[in-house]
Formats: structure tokens, sequence, C-alpha cells
């Protein structure tokens, strides 16, 4: 299987980590998203999104978006599981994942793509051009903080974000607080759970993927 | 099983109608949003986001997040297949599912949010309250009309949203469709795929629900 990906991209470090967790290799195709690779024909063919990351599989089938690309390798390689492992778990993994990626990593994304000066014409990804707006920067700055208080009352009392096991969901959370952090959102002083999880699942060697 | 639930909201509907198609029956208790019940100190202990729907359990357990508590009913009753039949189809699935929420209902929330007169200070659902900003009503309209396009090319040669069958992915573009005509986002009047799937979809008794 061939991974569409990006060293620098948030995203596609969410699947490279989930598929370290499994020992899962994939072939990794780098797109090179600085240059505007994702807009060119060839990649537009691959994925009319103009994102990364994409899954391809050995047959030419390709799925997109981070959820559907873990789900479909949970299945083919379910130890260890990383989305839950009863109906009851499985819901609060993909529900938390949900909030992450809504609540947090969108909010970055508005954060970062509303103020970045290279963006300027890109306040969006995809192949549409918008303008940035400025008061959406800011807006995003204040979600991503207090989405963090969010963070770090669910963490009062469990073990990992979606409660006693690692899943996606502190997948997501870890590449949140990295991304926040690169652009100077710090976790808040005085968030000693968000402090002790980020910790253990930073040091952990798929982190790093 | 409890649903809290709200009879005008889109996502909550996307609940009803994947419970109506399984024959799931569900308790419905109404919350307020018009008159802001879900800012009270009952419904936040229910779900802190403050947004409906919330999937409650006979043993208490709380699920929230449309696609979590979709995910959940299909394990608990899985006929019909809603969400795949197969790893492939199921990554399809919520593929489909993560990008007409986020690149359609996501983008109708902010058309809505930041332009409704009731509104103003609540653009967008959560505890926290946010004023609105104009042009990310205007942007969101953009987004919305060119993702029916989107979806316009995905229906062209596919009998569903999501491939041969249909799925959540159906249900959600049916949420996103109606939210739009209400606010005044017709479908484009050359769009024969989607006025041919529109009218399949919509008749389905479950859509009333």
């Amino acid at each position: 299987m061939k991974l569409y990906d990006c060293a620098t991209a948030p995203s596609p470090r969410r699947v490279r980590i989930f598929a370290a967790e499994k020992g899962i290799q994939l072939d990794m195709v780098a797109i090179d998203l600085a240059n505007g690779e994702q807009f060119g024909d060839a990649f537009r063919a691959i994925n009319p999104d103009c994102v990364v990351p994409v899954l391809e599989l050995d047959d030419g089938t390709r799925i997109t978006e981070v959820l559907a690309i873990c789900q479909y390798l949970e299945e083919l390689n379910p130890e260890p599981p990383l989305i839950g492992r009863t109906p009851e778990e499985r819901a609060a993994a993909v529900a938390w994942f949900t909030k992450i990626e809504q609540q947090g990593l969108l909010a970055m994304r508005d954060a970062f793509r509303n103020s970045a000066k290279g963006l300027k014409g890109h306040a969006l990804t995809g192949p549409v051009g918008y303008e940035q707006i400025p008061e959406l920067a800011e807006r995003g700055r204040h979600c991503v903080r207090g989405f963090f208080e969010r963070l770090e009352q669910q963490l009062d009392g469990n073990e990992f974000v979606a409660g006693a096991y690692y899943s996606i969901a502190d997948i997501t959370a870890l590449v949140l607080t990295d991304f926040a952090a690169w652009t100077k959102i710090e976790l808040p002083d005085d968030s000693v759970n968000l402090r002790r999880w980020y910790e253990k699942v930073s040091s952990r060697p798929s982190a790093k993927a």
C-alpha cells in the first residue's frame, strides 16, 4: 500500500503514527505541498480535494480522510486496537476523534491559514482560492485555547483521551498539540493532566513517525 | 435508548433517519435550542459541548457526535448496513460522511450562523459566544455551492454518494441539501445527477424522520 504523504503536514502524520503503532509498512509518496504539487493535474486525479493523506491499495483503490484510512487499517490489522475494543469504546474513540478534528484541528487550520503570509489566497485547503479573514485567525486561536481546557477536563481521571487505553483520539490530540506549539499556542501552564498525558504519548516511538 | 434531539436541527435529523432505516425505536427527549436549553446546567451535564444529538444508553453511557452514534447503532443492529458491507465500502462511506460534514455542513453552519439575526454572538455552536463574521457567511455560501458541484461529479456514474448502495453519506447529503434549500441555496439547475439522487433519497419513508 502507498501513502500519499507530506512530512510537514499534520493530517498525514496522524496516519503515519497510526500505522507505526500497528507495525504496518506503507510506501510513502511525498507530495510537495509547499510548492503546490497538490494542485497539479497529476495529484488532482488522485484526490480532487487536493489534500493528503491518501491511501492507495495494491488494486488501485484510493481511500481519503484520516478516519476512513485508519478504520481501514484497523480492519486489516486489528492488533493493537486503536479505535476501541467494544462498541462503547469504539463510539468514544470516534466521538473524541471528531471533537479533536473539528474543534481542535479545524480551529488550528483557521488560525494558521488566515494569518500565514505564505498562504494568502489559500485560507482553506482545496482547489478553490479563498482570501484570508484576519478575525477568523484570531477566533481560531481562541478556540484552540478553549479546546485545551476541554481536553484538560477530559483527562482528569482518564489516562488517555478516550478513556483507559491509547487510541486514535490520542494520536489526533498529540498532532494538534504539536501543531499548536509550532504556532506558539502552548498548553496552559496549569494544565497538569494535559502535560502528564503529553509526556506519555509523545515519548512513544510512534510519535517520531 | 434515549436520543436528546431537536426537531428543527440538521444534525439530530441524521440520527433519526439512520435509526428509521434500521427500524430502531429511540425515546426522544426534545431540547429547546431556540430558547437556549442547551446552555443550561442540566444539559451541560449531559454534553459539555452544548449540542444535540446525544444518545443515552440504558446503563447511562452517553454517546456524542453523529458518526459515533450511527456506528454504535450499526454495530447493535447491522441490517441493513448503512456504513458499508466490506472494509473498502466502509472506508468510502466514512470518507464521504467526513467530506459532507466538513465541506458541506460546516460551511452551511458558517453561512447560517454568521448571518442569522437571532444568532448574533453565537457564530459557533457550543458554550463560548463568538461574534458573527459577515465575510465568513459569504464564504460559507460559496463553499456549499462548490461542494454541490463536487457531489454532482461524484454522482456521475454512482447511484448513491458512496457508491452502489444507500449509506450514511446519503443521509448526511440529504440533510445538507434540505438545510441549504431552507436558506435559499438551491441545487444548481444543471445538476442532473444530484436532482435524480435527491428525488430518490428524499422519497424514502425515513426522510420524514
